[in-house]
């Protein structure tokens, strides 16, 4: 087979060890399916800000630019939270974003059967919950210009929020093929009744969905959208919507499902180009413990098999082998009812591999 | 008693009804405690479009500067959905707001114990929820500059997101003083890790924070935010924020609840000056058909005489009359359990006239 190349951001915090359990599922998956990958580990957020002096180096970027896909751990911390903007690894995310192009970010959110319980929503009210946010990643109000200057009620800050046509356009496309892949139905989120770039989305919405006959469109303001997705959460298939509405509304419906530890996302530009990383956070309180639970970061895997290399096969065999792990009863202490049985990341890695 | 005046404004949809059920609890509060109302009803929103040409005319502007407070029902409908943005009741909505210098919105989320099983989420995790929304309602991205461009990657639309001190400072110092008259625990919201108006936001509370030592304070990510509504939102007891972040937590506080058909709130600027509403839509569906709730309004009256009146007495008369009459099992359709046994708007805001 062909040699994948994949960029690995271990991170911070947990992120080095979810990261090695997904290697050594990259690694069974080229013995058992034949696929052929060359990993290259790359610095990023808090630790290329403590050895390298910025949170995104120029040779962390080639290495992805290099690469086929790139599979992230997590980044972040409080060691970095008080740092000025250029040194922050929030500021490495906004920055590997747009120079990768990745305009995309998909989280699906959905309920891992033995997790039903852990929602803080009524199991009925949750049940058949899968759903997806389409969040336009490299444009609005998070790469708008920012400015501060004087006036006189005091200083005043800037943001601009921006969308073009393109921009706006090739998201929703996007979305609606997602859509069509899917359960044909597809909810666009804007705030048309006070934004004039929601206006400008909801008209780019208008005018391609007569190109996507057999997916069902409603459009939803950002506001009801927030009520919607706790009042009927199964009713979503598929919700297109800009940058800040999508940070937003992508958390809300991920926390929702209960499952946010075990969610995976991907970030996508043109072609098949994708960057793959958990839904959660870098857990700096249980970094380094073997505690952390790595089948988000599996999942990831799974996820770009099949987005970016149409490995099916292999994407199948991981989830399913994922699914027999849990259902065998076996737990790391984030999703463990009884703590004391609870395994370590090491040994759920070992376990997932072994059931692939 | 020195007379007050209150300016009425019926508006869309089920507004009328309910507003009609609010002035004879008005009505009777006169009789029973000997306060004195005077009342002038004025046209604004969608009614105000058909009748007067425009959302907001001048004369209810007029009507409502010369108030002490202003009672509002509900906007809008269907049936302005697709006009052009200067005959839309929510440009009324927002030319009132500014226009009253209304910059504080306070939403209460409270659970009524009758409807705990209306929500979504589960009742353990619910128990003790008791928060409520401080949000900034006349700045932000909702009045800033907004216009339309040509660009190479076809039309774009901006939108401006604009704050300065004064504004930050004047919301933050009233969530402090209200979190200093309830639990003593405040939430500033915002996304400083990306946002200039948000580090510029944060700035001002870590400003002001010192001279309100008594009260506990938190910042929140408004990512961070939606989701731990969800994960605990009994922990809550204030959360201030900005114009649209405030916008889509506080109908997210309000649906998590399970009794937004019963929340009131409140506009308020400088002084006692303050416009009530209930938190709930016109529900064009049901109007006219004396089917609405009109318990979220008359709870409004009852927030307008403790908090621009300080008529307390009465305030809590009402209230517990609300309670009387619930706990005697008495619903409207939108909260019964059996619907055959509901009972109409009139009938409920006659149970509860007699109940004061
Ligand atoms: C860390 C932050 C800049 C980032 C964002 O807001 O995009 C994060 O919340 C996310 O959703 O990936
Ligand atoms: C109708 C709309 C303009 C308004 C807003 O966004 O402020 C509404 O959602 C609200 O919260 O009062």
């Amino acid at each position: 087979a062909e040699v994948k190349k994949i960029a690995v951001i271990a991170g911070d915090g947990i992120g080095p060890e979810v990261v090695a359990e997904a290697e050594k599922v990259l690694k069974r998956t080229e013995e058992l399916f034949g696929y052929k990958f060359q990993t290259e580990h790359a610095l990023f957020g808090g630790i290329a800000i403590d050895e390298k002096g910025t949170p995104l180096p120029q040779e962390t970027l080639d290495i992805c630019q290099k690469a086929d896909a790139v599979l992230l751990g997590a980044v972040g911390g409080p060691k970095w939270d008080n740092n000025p903007k250029e040194l922050r690894p929030e500021t490495g995310l906004l920055g590997i974003r747009k120079a990768l192009g990745l305009f995309s970010n998909l989280r699906p959110a959905v309920v891992f059967d033995c997790l039903k319980d852990a929602s803080t929503l009524k199991a009925e009210v949750l049940e058949g919950t899968d759903l997806i946010v389409v969040r336009e990643l490299t444009g609005g109000i998070y790469f708008g210009e920012k400015f501060r200057r004087e006036t006189e009620n005091g200083q005043e800050a800037v943001d601009t929020c921006a969308y073009n046509v393109n921009e706006v356009e090739r998201i929703v496309r996007q979305a609606f093929e997602i859509a069509q892949k899917r359960r044909k139905k597809l909810a666009s989120v804007d705030k048309a009744n006070v934004l004039e770039t929601s206006r400008l989305w909801r008209e780019v919405v208008i005018k391609v969905a007569p190109e996507y006959p057999d997916v069902e469109l409603e459009h939803v303001l950002v506001d009801n959208c927030a009520m919607q997705l706790l009042r009927r959460p199964s009713s979503f298939d598929v919700i297109v919507t800009e940058n800040m509405f999508g940070d937003i509304l992508s958390d809300e419906a991920a926390m929702l499902t209960g499952s946010i530890g075990m969610l995976s996302s991907a970030s996508l530009g043109e072609g098949s180009f994708g960057l793959y990383e958990p839904v959660h956070g870098s857990a700096p309180d249980i970094a380094g413990q073997n505690l952390a639970n790595p089948i988000a970061t599996i999942l990831s895997v799974a996820l770009m098999f099949r987005m970016t290399f149409g490995y099916a096969d292999a994407a199948d065999a991981i989830e399913r082998a994922v699914s027999d792990v849990l259902n065998a009863g076996h737990r790391t202490g984030d999703i463990a009812v009884d703590k004391s049985k609870a395994i370590g990341t090491t040994e759920m890695g070992d376990m997932i591999v072994a059931a692939i």
